[in-house]
């Protein structure tokens, strides 16, 4: 039988995600469960576990299957392959790759998340069009990172850590909690925007901010957009300062790569256009005139299934990279 | 007769710099002229002239030329096979490709001059060492801008732009004058270091910055480097404000690509450790742990030919890509 599919596997905080994905793009079947996160050797048999119900599924056999693609919710150095995964209990320098190998007794190819899910957007968000050779993802949400596709290729750095766009300095001014997640972060992530919520509330007696900033721990960025959604101006107002700053950080992006495609992704991107709109006139504003003009900046049109679709892709890019350098 | 070496042409606003180098990295000879600057007919001609002499001083035949680089003061757009140089009269949508290759019979190869000498770095400046495969170089002078090597490979974009670094948005309050030159460019350039000058030496009776103040026209950022040299306080804060915007450029960079290596040249690069060494400590300050403790950050060791090698270099690159699509 030809192995013709790719199991992708997407190891995240809170939920693991399994396919199988076929040469094409098809995801023939998939499944997903929680990620225990209680320690290495738990998600370990939980990630192992959860390719059996894709397969099955499917009706495709292991001997279908010609390699492992999998994305992790942190860095894979590529000196050391191994993985660090700050929010994942236990998860310093595991050496995930040799580790999967051994169970799943095939290739296997490991890479961070944002770097996968800038591959399937690569692949996948264009339809017909020739898929983009200089592309950015940008996940917003928790936390900020990009994914970096240029020239053709998957940008991982010298140790694995390229795209961490949430240390973009795009303020001249320090606050201590730069120091932590770096400034773009701070002022523009799923915290920072609450943070700004609660500022702009501050002394105000009305209004949906201020009803939140009065109970404890609902103010928070979900509940900013959905505040802004249905018409709140200072709610909207915390989005424009949050846009403005993700601009900043975009036109930075633009001038450095060139990119003729930028996809928004993650939790913040549902705010949509109240997020979106003004990142893209900061962008502007902010940008080397030519790039920025003709970049797109879109959000993702690829649901909850682009990391483990990016990551069959980066195990593809990989056999076939290994294929032709063996003809060569 | 095996054509083994590669013609290298380094057309400057100012000066062409001409070269036979050999693939293993030698400078066999070279010659250097003033640019006409009159025009892209006048231009071309002198490029084309530049050529005759180093191959008659290293008595090398056009028959042993396999290819020429050439390194542009702009940018060539990789789609319509054009360059934009701003700074050259004339000079817009020249298809100096064509052009050429129709001149020196054989294969001609364009690209940025910034992008050249990121390639003339990865190249030589390891000495021995396994050159580094993520390196940006940042050249410093009139103007900001970079060269970058991701993965072993040059970056250039969709249309060319990439590695306008003059543009990475370091600010949030925004001036009139990051219109014209992006906000790092306008803030850290020559002429930025010059305003800033300016500024502190406002209403002060003594010191090197004042009495430079008062002499129409001699408050350069030259001057300030001198200045700053021979100890003058308010020339050394001025390079001090310019080297933490630097660093805030720096740290973006070192985000979004993670490179082993940060090469700094051009005009201000004389200024040595005086803007190098707050560059250095902001860039640790606001960047990514991991990345900004890892990269080393030095002043360029390859002189006034590294536009020409660069240029060599990159179009040898592109030879035996070629030879091996070929092959494959």
């Amino acid at each position: 039988m030809k192995r013709t599919f790719v199991l992708g596997l997407d190891l995240g905080g809170t939920k693991i995600a399994a396919g199988v994905v076929s040469r094409s793009g098809m995801l023939v079947s998939a499944v997903r469960m929680p990620t225990p996160a209680r320690g290495v050797k738990r998600d370990l048999q939980a990630l192992f576990d959860s390719a059996n119900t894709p397969l099955a599924a499917a009706r495709v056999r292991w001997k279908g299957i010609r390699a492992v693609g999998v994305g992790v919710p942190g860095a894979f150095d590529t000196r050391t392959e191994t993985v660090w995964a700050p929010n994942l209990r236990g998860w310093k320098k595991v050496p995930l790759r040799r580790l999967l190998e051994r169970a799943f007794r095939r290739p296997v190819f490991v890479e961070g998340d944002r770097n996968v899910q800038a591959l399937a957007e690569a692949w996948l968000s264009g339809g017909n069009r020739r898929p983009p050779r200089n592309l950015v993802f940008l996940t917003l949400g928790t936390g900020i990172g990009a994914g970096i596709i240029a020239e053709g290729r998957m940008i991982s750095g010298s140790r694995g850590t390229a795209g961490a766009a949430g240390w973009l300095a795009v303020s001249e001014h320090w606050r201590p909690e730069f120091g932590r997640t770096g400034s773009l972060e701070a002022l523009a992530a799923g915290p920072g925007i609450a943070r700004t919520a609660a500022r702009l509330a501050r002394g105000k007696k009305s209004g949906a901010l201020a009803r939140m900033a009065r109970a404890e721990g609902s103010l928070t960025a979900e509940a900013v957009v959905r505040a802004a959604r249905a018409g709140d101006r200072l709610a909207c107002k915390t989005l424009e300062a949050a846009g403005e700053s993700l601009g900043r950080g975009v036109a930075s992006i633009v001038a450095l790569l060139n990119p003729e495609l930028v996809v928004i992704g993650g939790g913040l991107a549902e705010a949509g256009e109240l997020l979106i709109g003004p990142l893209r006139r900061a962008a502007l504003k902010w940008g080397q005139p030519l790039a920025s003009r003709q970049v797109r900046i879109v959000r993702t049109r690829l649901g909850e299934n682009n990391g483990l679709l990016g990551a069959a892709r980066y195990a593809m890019l990989e056999i076939d990279d290994h294929d032709n350098r063996g003809r060569g």
